[in-house]
């Protein structure tokens, strides 16, 4: 029987990564390093261990169709294991609600917990001590991946071994004799040389080990969690404690161990972490997207639409989006969050959501939108179809220019092929969908006295959103 | 009987001001300083002394219907006096084409002439200038205003007036002992020490002293002039020498006089000048469009299109229009050429054209462009139509979002109303107009084997644009 599971938790929506992290597309859906986004590269690197089938995620409602979309082509066997949360209620409720899931089909399992938004350089070294953190909990201890710290970091908590261990001695890991909260500067020079280690947030436990302890330390949750359907709804959630695995569990237990790890880890942070894991050019620039350079050094130059030209300049952030462009001082990264409060005020839609959004049908993107018009680039995926709806105050053209759209307009279904266009008056029941094996692209263009997209009225949807009757 | 004339030189084609200027697109018709552009601008400061029908502008023929489109609303009386050159030819031979027309007409004429794309902080200032400078030219001298330096410039040429004046007894202008060209520091601080005045490009004369000066020292120009058609032709221009009126003319005459004045000007010949003369807010920012700004001081902050954020940065110059941001160390200015020319090898369309492009009838804009389709949106003013065409390669989708267009295809002859919608196959010859008072909003969507502008064929056009048959 396979004993080994993994929980990823993908609840994030963070926006230190703004503006290409946004709240409805936090920093695990994107992609920094690589094709992959860093939630694809999570699941690719625990599936060297772990059969598809076992990998739980953990997500929030809001995140359920990027998640099940970002799995659908080359892990679709994981998509069964997504769980959405209907409210985020920090770490610990969102492991416990896997664990329990996990406990209640084989009380022997084995698992491994991963953050969705982390960086590891050395994937060899990463194995290594996952083998060791799983004997670990093995032998009953809550078991975390210590981080050899290269630098006093004041952004992570810090986990003192007990001194008198032997790392050859012990199978690769350490017991521990403390946890210290983020420290300030002289601190974290203080824990680096006492040979502390960063509390990196991964974890391996036996299910039994994990359900104990959470009913010993946490028994409100414990009781919760037990009682609660699986999916939860809303309700279960609400009065639901918000609370961390590290503040409810890990700095009470006893029976706790580290397994010293260097493996190129980063929680990608902000935009200085990016710049620091990325190849750099001659002139110590990191470049993605287009970007035209003239006498500039040491800069992070990202451009996910349109160009990028930079002359003269040096140790900025340069980050660029279809909608917002952000020039920053590699210095000042932490501060992002200043600015996008401020632009939270001034431009909500900026930090809420990108141009291309993505749906459980395809994506959209706005190409342009005024008053009384909107044009949208609709891709709908082999065999995907937009819910059943209409509109009360726009009308939609739709021109096919890619692939072949079903069409349903009131009591006629037809085909649209590419070149051909058809016409949706306000208020008629229609539905876009696609029966081909090929992606389908549609121009919509849509008219009228508005063109808000909270204008729709749903009668049907293949993907259990809400509909109105 | 009015003698007052006056030239607007409207060659330039200059990109020192990209990316928001392009070579299709050259800082004259921007607007820096306000809503109107810098030609619009100077039309109107001439117009304060000129009537409007006695204002000639001579152009490129790229920019001719850029012209007649920035003249159409308010200053429509100086639309016959655009002269577009079939080549560039600097400035001597531009001014001479638009002497002869007017001296042809009005030998007593007493012309000024002024470049387009120059700012002038204090027209009162300049209004008193002038009014000196056409008091000296009245008295026979070819006349500049000398723009009294406020630092030791390198980037224009030096007038040395007679040293032994007194400005006071001379109706506000002095003769003039020599010129210097473009110094080096050293030169332009012992010039500056000197009383020496920048040459702003900016002259009065009497059109038959013009004449005269044209024959004696560029007998050749005169004569191609004195024979060539008006509008000259390609073949007119080709063998015509080009040469400044500074070096042509200026530097040779004897009969020189200056205004010395200062009335903040400036030839707006790069960002850095463009921040000099704009206000700024309490951190000494200078901000056009839509800017968030945290922490950061000193910076030209210049957006055409979309949001720019900044972060702890100083003394930069970011400027973003709808395809490309730049960002540059205020300092570098001067370099913005060596950065356009690696542009043009790496992405020639960003230094040529914007998205949006002007036409005789209105404009268009591309929001997307993909291999096999293209969206555009298309503004065409009111009674304004486009050429009778057809395509080879392309369909056009057309859908009205505003106002009532006027559609001819092949033999059909009919309306499409806002929210309407009608499809031009390719091959079929086609016409788009505005036959009504208002502003006509068409979302174009082409789809074909090519998408390329080249792919047309004009039957019938009413501003004289090359037909093919």
């Amino acid at each position: 029987m396979d004993n080994n599971y993994a929980i990823i938790l993908c609840g994030g929506s963070g926006t230190r990564l703004w503006p290409l992290s946004r709240s409805l597309k936090p920093k695990q859906f994107l992609s920094f390093t690589g094709e992959k986004t860093l939630y694809q590269e999570t699941v690719e690197r625990i599936a060297q261990k772990i059969s598809l089938s076992h990998i739980l995620t953990v997500t929030n409602h809001e995140h359920i169709f990027e998640v099940k979309g970002q799995l659908a082509e080359k892990y679709s066997k994981a998509i069964d294991g997504v769980i959405a949360e209907p409210l985020s209620r920090n770490t610990l409720p969102a492991i416990a609600i896997a664990v329990k899931r996990i406990f209640q089909v084989n009380p022997q399992a084995l698992i491994s917990v991963f953050p969705s938004d982390h960086f590891i350089k050395e994937p060899s070294a990463f194995i290594q001590a996952w083998n060791y953190a799983e004997r670990a909990a093995t032998e009953g201890y809550l078991t975390l991946f210590g981080i050899k710290p290269d630098h006093p970091a004041t952004g992570y908590g810090y986990i003192f071994p007990n001194p008198s261990q032997d790392l050859s001695n012990l199978s690769g890991y350490l017991t521990v004799d403390a946890f210290f909260e983020k420290p300030n500067k002289a601190l974290a020079e203080q824990y680096l040389n006492q040979g502390c280690l960063w509390n990196s947030g991964m974890f391996v436990f036996h299910a039994q080990v994990f359900m104990d302890l959470l009913l010993e330390y946490q028994p409100e949750i414990y009781s919760k969690i037990i009682e609660m359907s699986d999916p939860p709804t809303r309700i279960d959630y609400e009065d639901l404690e918000s609370l961390s695995i590290d503040f409810g569990l890990t700095e009470r237990v006893r029976k706790i161990a580290v397994v010293p790890v260097d493996m190129g880890w980063s929680d990608l942070g902000n935009w200085e972490s990016i710049y620091q894991y990325q190849d750099k050019d001659k002139d110590n620039n990191c470049m993605r997207g287009e970007i035209v350079s003239v006498d500039s050094q040491d800069n992070l130059l990202w451009s996910d639409s349109g160009v990028i030209s930079v002359l003269g300049v040096h140790h900025l952030a340069v980050i660029q989006s279809a909608d917002v462009t952000m020039v920053c001082d590699r210095s000042k990264v932490e501060d992002v969050k200043t600015l996008v409060s401020k632009m939270q005020h001034k431009h909500p839609k900026l930090v809420e959501t990108h141009l291309t959004v993505q749906r459980p049908w395809g994506s959209y993107t706005v190409l342009e939108e005024r008053a009384h018009f909107k044009i949208k680039s609709i891709l709908v995926k082999p065999h995907q179809r937009l819910s059943l709806q209409k509109h009360q105050f726009r009308s939609e053209h739709w021109i096919v220019v890619s692939g072949i759209a079903s069409v349903t307009n009131e009591n006629a279904s037809f085909k649209v092929k590419a070149n051909e266009s058809t016409y949706i008056p306000a208020n008629n029941k229609h539905r876009l969908a696609n029966e081909t094996e090929h992606d389908l692209i549609v121009i919509e263009v849509q008219t009228g006295t508005s063109v808000e997209e909270s204008d729709i009225v749903r009668f049907e949807d293949i993907y259990g959103r809400d509909v109105s009757e």
